[in-house]
């Protein structure tokens, strides 16, 4: 493994196609510093193909490229480079199971049920590749991420859309008073490495062990439950309320992610919303196979199977319920799809930021935009929101000409926190006792619970949270900003934490940073009158706080969180560069196949890049690495400044485009700058051919647009296909190869 | 001068009655214990014939209570129970004089122009007792303001009706963005005593001195301007969006207390409001006298002078102008009083938190409550009623019943900051600067004014300062409560005024004290998160605070400030101890007079009393005044728990009733008590005869009620007479005689 080389992935979708393009721009450029990008695939049919590998004829067989970027990131010499991945749902599995079939892999299909040995296996192996499967393998660090000065230049210079705020605005939060996951949370820190199981206690004293977990020591596990009654009481009441005052009523759930509880959660809100639906075909649903979890749309999914008449008077129950109820928010209002149709439709990290940006407003069945009482069950995180919006009322919208920025440095390393507490969530299925006890039969905590409550445990691993202060530090030093733990007395889990920031705080020389801690709305307070004053601000977070504020703060500087830098410092000295948010844009590649226009804005692999150059440079005193680093992100900000990014429509320039004119005023700015001689030599008639050839590149460029562009595969691509249609202009491609 | 005495206030009105009744019990109590109770009169028609004194024949000359207390103020000695008196408005100065002209007194009247020297005497004679005129020379101190024990005790078993906040409440404070006292401030410390001159530069150069202020060392001075064109288009800009957003208009000053600025501003909301009438009859309203400072009132009062019909044309133009508004907020509905008809109508530290207090609304048109926005234009102090009302819409309205308490320490002496203003504000009347001149002939501050604008100086001494700090320092400890110093760094005059807190706090054992320094905003939000939790925390401010605070506070805890305790320890070692707020109750002497029935609350008196005995105590190591002051607590406990304060209606128990009362469970708690056997001993029979002849007395009280009482002078009472008709129960007389 050569440490002058930088892992680019290979992914899915448009980023993918993406890289046929732009791969080859970085690779030339890179070579000058002695630098190769290896391209490691990890798309959703490498990694399906890589998991039946045994199963597949030898010339079939492929690297499992996930599994040695896994392995990479424990190495200080990890340099990688993440392009957003499909995270797989049952649908997208299938799609490519079924495709890779068709290309002559003899795969399995993916087994509705799994009784025979051969079928769990099956299902086992296809269950590794489902949902969220690659970030918990690479993400072996904490989490610094930021709008680069570029973007953020570029931003204030032309602002983004900010919906006005009026200080009349009835739009606020609802949230839970009692019962949820924020009052119940209990907190350890284990004093030595064992073992602890999680039990359930029932009603007549006998246990049953749920789960045994080791743990290390200086680990922190927390355990907590939202009690099923509560929260169906406080559903009642917030729709009852929301009725009376007359307010649309707006569910805001993180059900992909947090997939185990959440779900539970949006099912309550849909069968209480529809009481009267549930209540009257309860047992008509369970027979055939209705998931409230998985919202209204599985209602109308699964009543298909009944005659036209049943499914009628449904409907009509349905609809029925919509006069005794508060106006529902919509995701589509053309189609008829409400916030209760499909759990993950409306995920709070981008819905809340989206509401906030569009005057405190969601989607009414109207079509138009109306005020909405924002229900967020667990009061944890939903206060945050209830604070900005108090501050927008109060101080109207924020304004992107002006306002500062805040960078968040995220706790995430190794599953911190509740993102790694999916295989210890449990819906409870009786009345009795959740407890944790510890190897020496000691209860470490225990709650009450009954029949529906979601209880789970979080843990908390040492190691990550002195290298979370350790980067907390380095950054607030680095780019001299003020920077905020979000800690509050009142969680038992932020109590631990802090005793462990406090001690590793000492480790660092602080002098002269403003290191504070403070509770959540004070700290997002503080943040915020921060902002209007144009001044920044580091939210130093735990790892759910990470990913909303890196919504929540992009959206609103920026308009979108894909333009952010995403840094994962390794634990082990590595690092990796993630790029863009926000998905891999299965619209952007129907566009392309119909238009042959690619409308995927690759300025997060830009960005990314460029910090990729410079950590290597600086890990190998590599100077033409740094050189090629600093004139990249030159050019990124010509390239927004001159408005080269790629526009939506065919007759702009598209993705190929913008590539071009990054690698134009790459050259330029290579071939100007006096650091290295040597590199300004190399770089100069390639600036000067691309300069001189811009018309008739870009000419290229735009002929091919507007007609059918074939792809070999969808899900798996053939990349020298893909190159095809991707490289298109010869002039550019001779310029590139004359390096 | 004995320092056993306790010099009890003669004032006025309701007040003044009740001491008739309350004095004797007190006098017969405190005798036991060798401490007099001797009556000062500072009632207004006592002031006005202590200021002709000298042209009075001999037997008419009264003494001046006022200088009396005034001189004591300044003494260690110093143990005044202060009761509410009249501040004096030109109508109820006149009255007095008549009075006093019909009992005989040759007052001369006041003259409306004063031309002549006589006349000019006369006037600055009756300008000394106008207004706001005994606070001023008392105050010899800083303010601690709580809610006692036994009061707040008893509002947690008797909460006082809170409305209920709408979680879509549209109420909120609007408040200039630019142009105010707030964004102008400059402020310097004199490091050393000098005479410096504020100075107007006219556009010509020509340089007018409007004061010469002599200065103390270490004294701040401070000078701010309101722009009036800003002030003009934020009415204007508000009144729109009001009307846009379909929400009533609420304007909300202090016209009262800061009498020459916010008259100006109260004029400006009038005529931007009545734009369209000013316009066309601007020229006449000149002509006539109206003065919008004084309010639309002034409008309908002066066009008396005109024809009907011309006086017609004017309503109906008034009229008009209402539909092009938006709805303003009533003082009084039924006889269609607005919000801008009288600036002494809404006073915002009152009329703030009884809008808080009604669920966010004021009162409109049709006699309802309604959403309002409620325009406060200087955002110094505006923003902590918007912070209230945030947190009110998110945590929904206090509970009185859990509540905790914010009792305030207040810089108060020497007319410190704002309220020291009055004879340093001035109606800019044409473009130039305003500036600040030292000895030495160095520009300390200035600002660039337009015609129209506010402009004014604040002092505030340095000794009141470190008194101030030493008093915050010593309530914490006392109460063991955190202490917050509201400061912040937006304002010139809080970091001048923080350097001096920084420096005295190192005066004192902050040991295991949680001492703050927070900005306005922060403070008041840390106070309500705590409150809410049942916590108490003391506010430490500056003068407008502490009268904004002492009312908002109180108001959501109690339903009303009259029943703080509000003691103002003197800087040279005296203390005063004020009794109730809220005014002298004309309403209620018109009552007694009607119906001889005072509904008066002498809750205040009890409370001051008891302090007043403490304190003397102490300094005199007078060991039965301090048991007499724990028993008058208790006994207040007692009558408040057993409801024996005033009711509002003739059948209940009135003024005279409650002291009955008093003065029953006191001598009570005296016989029942251990520590003073002699004491005990004393006050066994007494306790008994009341107890005994509780049925009696009620009866011989109750029977009075119901027929007219005569009382010989309204402004100018004779105690004697008073007595009479204050004191009618034979049996209570001769029990308290019999001591």
């Amino acid at each position: 493994m050569s440490n002058q080389t930088i892992y680019y992935t290979l992914t899915d979708e448009a980023p993918a196609l993406a890289t046929a393009s732009l791969l080859p721009v970085f690779s030339a450029f890179a070579k000058e510093a002695d630098i190769e990008l290896k391209l490691t695939d990890i798309s959703l049919a490498s990694r399906i193909l890589a998991s039946f590998s045994d199963l597949l004829p030898a010339d079939q067989k492929v690297e499992d490229g996930l599994q040695f970027l896994g392995e990479l990131t424990l190495t200080p010499e990890a340099n990688i480079v993440k392009l957003p991945n499909i995270s797989a749902s049952l649908p997208q599995l299938t799609a490519a199971i079924k495709e890779l079939q068709a290309q002559g892999y003899a795969l399995p299909d993916y087994p509705e049920s799994a009784e025979t040995a051969e079928a769990k296996d099956i299902q086992a192996r296809y269950a590794k590749v489902l949902g969220s499967a690659v970030n918990p393998v690479l993400r072996q660090g904490n989490s610094d991420r930021r709008a680069p000065a570029a973007v953020k230049g570029f931003a204030r210079k032309n602002p983004h859309s900010m919906g006005k705020w009026k200080k009349t605005s009835v739009s606020h939060v609802d949230h839970m008073r009692s019962g949820d996951f924020y009052s119940t949370e209990q907190s350890v820190t284990m004093d030595s490495a064992q073992t602890v199981n999680i039990e359930f206690v029932a009603q007549d004293g006998s246990v049953e062990v749920k789960k045994s977990l080791p743990l290390l020591e200086g680990e922190i596990l927390d355990s907590m439950n939202i009690s099923c009654a509560k929260l169906r009481e406080f559903f009642e009441a917030s729709l009852q309320e929301a009725k009376e005052d007359n307010i649309m009523w707006s569910l805001h759930l993180k059900a992909t992610m947090m997939k185990v509880s959440h779900p539970i959660v949006f099912g309550h809100a849909v069968t209480v919303f529809f009481k009267d639906v549930f209540e009257k075909y309860g047992e008509l649903f369970k027979e055939i196979g209705v998931n409230p979890n998985n919202g209204l749309g599985s209602v109308y999914d699964k009543i298909k199977s009944l005659p036209e008449a049943q499914q009628e008077e449904i409907k009509q129950a349905i609809q029925a319920v919509y006069s005794t109820r508060p106006e529902l928010a919509m995701v589509d209002s053309d189609k008829g799809i409400t916030n209760l149709h499909v759990p993950s439709d409306v995920i709070v990290d981008a819905s809340m930021p989206a509401m906030i940006r569009n005057s405190g407003k969601m989607w009414g069945r109207d079509g138009k935009a109306h005020d909405a009482k924002a229900v967020i069950p667990d009061r944890t995180y939903a206060r945050i929101y209830q604070e900005t919006i108090n501050f927008c009322k109060t101080n109207g919208e924020f304004d992107p000409t002006t306002m500062g920025t805040v960078p968040n440095v995220g706790l995430m390393a190794q599953k911190a926190q509740e993102y790694g507490s999916h295989d210890k969530t449990y819906e409870v299925a009786a009345a009795g006792t959740m407890r944790v006890v510890d190897a020496q039969g000691n209860v470490l905590m225990e709650h009450a619970v009954e029949k529906g409550d979601i209880w789970r445990a979080c843990q908390t691993k040492d190691a990550p949270i002195r290298d979370w202060v350790k980067l907390g530090v380095t950054r607030a030093r680095q780019s001299n900003t003020p920077a905020v733990f979000w800690l509050e007395e009142e969680r038992s889990h932020d109590n631990e934490l802090r005793k462990k920031v406090e001690l590793y705080l000492q480790e660092h020389d602080t002098t002269g940073l403003d290191i504070r801690i403070m509770p959540y709305n004070e700290a997002i307070r503080f943040s915020m009158e921060r902002i209007i004053r144009g001044e920044d601000t580091i939210s130093v977070t735990g790892n759910i706080l990470r990913d909303y504020l890196t919504d929540l703060f992009p959206i609103l500087e920026l308009g979108t969180s894909a333009k952010m830098l995403s840094i994962v410092p390794m634990l082990n000295g590595g690092g990796m560069y993630e790029t863009g948010a926000g998905g891999s844009a299965p619209k952007h590649v129907q566009q392309l196949m119909e238009e042959n226009y690619l409308r995927w804005d690759s300025l997060g692999e830009f960005l990314a890049v460029a910090v990729s150059f410079e950590e290597l440079g600086i890990k190998n005193s590599n100077e033409k690495a740094k050189v090629l680093a600093e004139c990249l992100d030159k050019a990124t900000g010509k390239l927004l400044d001159t408005n080269k990014s790629p526009s939506r429509k065919v007759g702009g320039i598209d993705n190929r485009g913008s590539h071009f004119y990054l690698a134009m005023y790459w050259a330029q700015e290579l071939a100007a700058q006096t650091s290295d001689a040597e590199l300004a030599a190399k770089f100069a008639p390639l600036a000067k051919t691309l300069t001189d050839q811009e018309t008739t590149i870009v000419a290229e460029l735009a002929e091919v647009q507007g007609k059918a562009a074939n792809l070999a595969g969808y899900y798996n691509i053939n990349l020298e296909e893909v190159a095809k249609v991707m490289r298109p202009s010869a002039t550019f491609n001779q310029a590139l190869a004359s390096l």
